[in-house]
């Protein structure tokens, strides 16, 4: 059968000007999730590497390049679960840990191994000790100043000298960069897995952990159990807010047990989120999520996005197509940012193998050129969605488009 | 209205030795909780004092005297939810904080304010920036060795030379101190509110963060809106499972929908946890939890706990009562832990009164002497179950006798 990657740099406020930027690297983490689905790898290693495709990028508030606390530090977060095991593992605060992924990847799949003495692996690891853990087991650590792009000690710069000021500038830099970034994955085998990172919001207190890290809350995965399709979900956006509405879940939960699938989506970002009364106190309400459904029944899945923030850039290929989709969605002109919904999304179909997962995947690692942006094909309107033949993917409903169709505003 | 506390020592393996010290700690806890409720204080205030006195006893795996990690610190986590606001605050891996529920506590109340630039307030802080902000805000910080008892530091060395030596003596070490300790009030408004503190289990991993410190695991509360009655709930054991299974929040919510509250909150215990899909693949599953219900229109409340652990040692009164209620709760001898539950509980009415809360209350703080003990009432079997007069506690079914109908084993 066919995999399915989709990603997304986040729900916040993405520049045109940066338009081919973005793409090149929805392109690269794609690209590389769909490699290793296509040589039978599984969804949980497909998920990380698209993610930590993403966490090197300065491009993205993740990994390299992710904002700065009020301190100065790069501080990640991020977490993963296995729709298989239903396992999760993730790690906040983290400094120093080059891909902070692959760390909750590995908490994730060592909470299968049983440790003497009835004591249980952790699933959760925050601040040095996570650093010394992913050193212990081998993943690549770098002097946490590394972790710093050019790009974000100017805006930590300027950040604090606004603040400093006192300037009410809130908007400009409350909604530019809260994008927490992520990937959900179907591998051959159907089964599905999620993942999302994060440096946190600009200027944080020193140690605050987000949804990123949190669970239920960054990330679900849940594979197919009879009739109940396989769910995977990630979210972004203003951390707190997303904890306390458990939107990850909430999100992919919601979609299980409604066939039309935008529309489930659409009534849980507004019931749970945007009227939660969780957040009955919050004015502006900043998140986005994406999710994935696949019912192996019928050889269908679901690709959706949904976002209050003004734009959410996401991408998503078959493992059978040659270039992903690139879209970034954007609420319209006149729908207030945190108030209102864009839902859009996609439907793909699997073609069916026979041939099972090879024992040990060697994932290819493709080569990304330039020139090879030629090709991937980018949809500027959801009426224009077109995966490749293969995969037939379709637009869910036009009806989704935001300009015309997204919420009513509050 | 009278308020209410319920507080537990933790699920876990409670020696029938220190019964009578365990007995004094419970009567401390609730007697400082029910003066401040008795003063018009709120379930917020109530809870995170009770839970407070019991981090800063040597005998609870919470704040002083917690277990130490691998190498030998105290990394403590703790979290707040207050059923007013639904907002949460929690501390993960932190040292050197004297009182870290003081410091969720106060996380969950700043919750309330906004940051210049739209910035948003940490809920969930870590490790060493959690400290920097309570040494910000003025509470007390003490260097971090000073919170390793001299119990804890033998028992470090004892299980650390154990483990060296590989003897699977599995079942002492992994059953002895799981115990997250909590608390659950409400107070003369009737808003309820939970809170729990834990050290994590002994010989963690530098950086492990539990349920303790995680939304929907450790605590939850919700004030009673319309017909649905008010909820607080505090959850006890292996950290990793409570978080799969988010057991605070499954627990809580399983009770409001059955007026069989002792039944609802087995079947949960069953279910959500004993049985659940998340735990899959766990053999012992080490949980329990404290709830508290209370329906406005009928003047009714329920204080319950169940737990799978070979103990749970608990206590509760109403701020009319004069002396708590103390219960060490067992599993019998043919129940196999984590596979089998206690579940027990009363029922408290609370007298109404028409006196609006105080705009600030100054809570006394009773002086516990040894002797005021010999009036502490001590329920050794759920028959027994009396609270003072006033209150008219009442045991809620005998069939919940553990002994003779607690759930058959899986």
């Amino acid at each position: 059968m066919d995999g399915f990657v989709g990603v997304h740099l986040g729900a916040g406020l993405h520049s045109e000007k940066l338009r081919p930027k973005y793409k090149r690297l929805v392109y690269g983490a794609c690209q590389k999730a769909a490699a290793i689905l296509k040589n039978g790898g599984s969804a949980l290693d497909a998920c990380a590497q698209a993610t930590a495709h993403l966490e090197d990028s300065p491009l993205t508030n993740a990994g390299y390049g992710s904002n700065l606390t009020w301190g100065g530090s790069v501080e990640c977060d991020a977490s993963v679960m296995d729709g298989c095991t239903l396992h999760y593992g993730a790690v906040g605060g983290v400094s120093g840990v080059k891909n902070p992924i692959l760390l909750a990847k590995l908490l994730c799949e060592h909470q299968r191994q049983g440790l003497p003495f009835g004591r249980v692996p952790p699933s959760f690891l925050v601040g040095e000790g996570a650093r010394i853990h992913a050193l212990k087991y081998g993943l690549t650590t770098v002097p946490p100043t590394e972790l710093i792009s050019a790009e974000s000690w100017k805006l930590h710069q300027h950040y604090r000298k606004k603040l400093r000021k006192y300037e009410e500038e809130q908007s400009q830099v409350a909604s530019s960069r809260l994008d927490t970034v992520g990937a959900v994955c179907m591998d051959s085998l159907g089964h599905v897995a999620a993942t999302c990172s994060s440096g946190g919001i600009a200027l944080k207190t020193v140690g605050r952990v987000g949804q990123a890290a949190v669970y239920a809350s960054g990330v679900w995965a849940q594979n197919a159990v009879g009739d109940v399709p396989a769910v995977a979900s990630c979210t972004s956006g203003c951390g707190e807010y997303l904890v306390r509405t458990m939107l990850a879940r909430e999100g992919a939960l919601s979609v299980l047990n409604d066939n039309r699938t935008e529309v489930s989506l659409h009534d849980c970002m507004r019931t749970k989120f945007l009227e939660s009364p969780f957040l009955h106190d919050v004015d502006e309400k900043m998140g986005g999520m994406c999710v994935l459904k696949y019912n192996p029944s019928q050889d269908i899945g679901e690709f959706l996005w949904s976002h209050s923030t003004t734009t959410m850039c996401v991408g998503y290929m078959t493992s059978a197509d040659t270039k992903p989709v690139f879209r970034l969605s954007r609420l319209s002109a006149e729908q207030p940012i945190g108030k209102c919904l864009a839902v859009e999304g996609t439907v793909f179909h699997c073609k069916r193998q026979t041939r099972k997962r090879p024992a040990s995947s060697s994932p290819l690692d493709p080569d990304i050129e330039d020139d090879d942006l030629s090709d991937t094909q980018e949809i500027s309107n959801p009426e224009d969605f077109n995966m490749s033949a293969h995969s037939k993917a379709e637009i869910i409903v036009s009806a989704l488009h935001p300009d015309e169709n997204s919420d009513k505003c509050q």
